[in-house]
């Protein structure tokens, strides 16, 4: 953690940012990069009959770390992506509290 | 958003229904449909020792928007999956707060 | 309900383990057997620049049970995936309320 879920934004964008990304955000959250993980889910979207694209979207799951820390990371994440030409982009984070995430078994609080 | 995140539904029967069910729950909610989202997600599912179906399933992320609505909006969801011809379907409601939420890098609260 | 949501393990891994790990998980629970699914979610990583390698995570999509059964079914489902020879396993409970959930259009709380 954080895990970022990605929806509709191309494998290739998010292998072509990933460095300096996760680079930027781990300054931001002052964590190792290999904190980050970067995880690309293929759906099928519909919308009015058929069969449409994918919204760019991406979920980070996170411990809260407030609002300003949030907001640096949102704006990180935003404009990466937005120079590999994905200009539309929400974002959501979704909290894990720390004593419901296990590692290897054991709580983080 | 809303956001429907679909499992166990194949992509045909959510083409057949999601411009009426989107259409209502556009109306419930009064939004435009283009708020809405339907993602339909593959999974393997397993059970037993073996490969099985997956249970429908459909995850709403939303904002709150209190008892009534959510009611209606899950009535209607399971109305329209059961016209399609699935008769069983469990529907959770996830919130995102406002201000985890960012489009174009800019909070929702 | 539990739901568990596996990400960078192989089905074939969950197909070995589920019977006895599900079975464990729903005496921890009190519940059926068939309370429980498993979905394996297939996603592509990215870190550093490329793909790589997803790893082992495990979402617990559940109603509140307390510290203690949480504590117990995490290490019930690190064992067992331990046990078919994943050593390393980061797990998410996701709390849904009952007021959020609903079977057949009906809320369970």
């Amino acid at each position: 953690m954080p895990q970022l879920t990605v929806r509709g934004i191309g494998v290739d964008v998010m292998v072509s940012i990933s460095r300096p990304l996760v680079e930027e955000l781990a300054a931001i959250c002052q964590c190792g990069t290999d904190h980050f993980t970067v995880d690309c889910l293929n759906v099928v979207s519909v919308f009015d009959g058929q069969a449409c694209n994918t919204n760019p979207f991406i979920e980070v799951a996170w411990f809260e770390r407030g609002r300003e820390i949030r907001d640096r990371v949102a704006e990180a994440i935003t404009r990466h992506v937005r120079t590999a030409g994905v200009s539309e982009l929400e974002i959501a984070f979704k909290v894990y509290k720390e004593d419901g995430y296990y590692i290897g078994g054991v709580p983080c609080g």
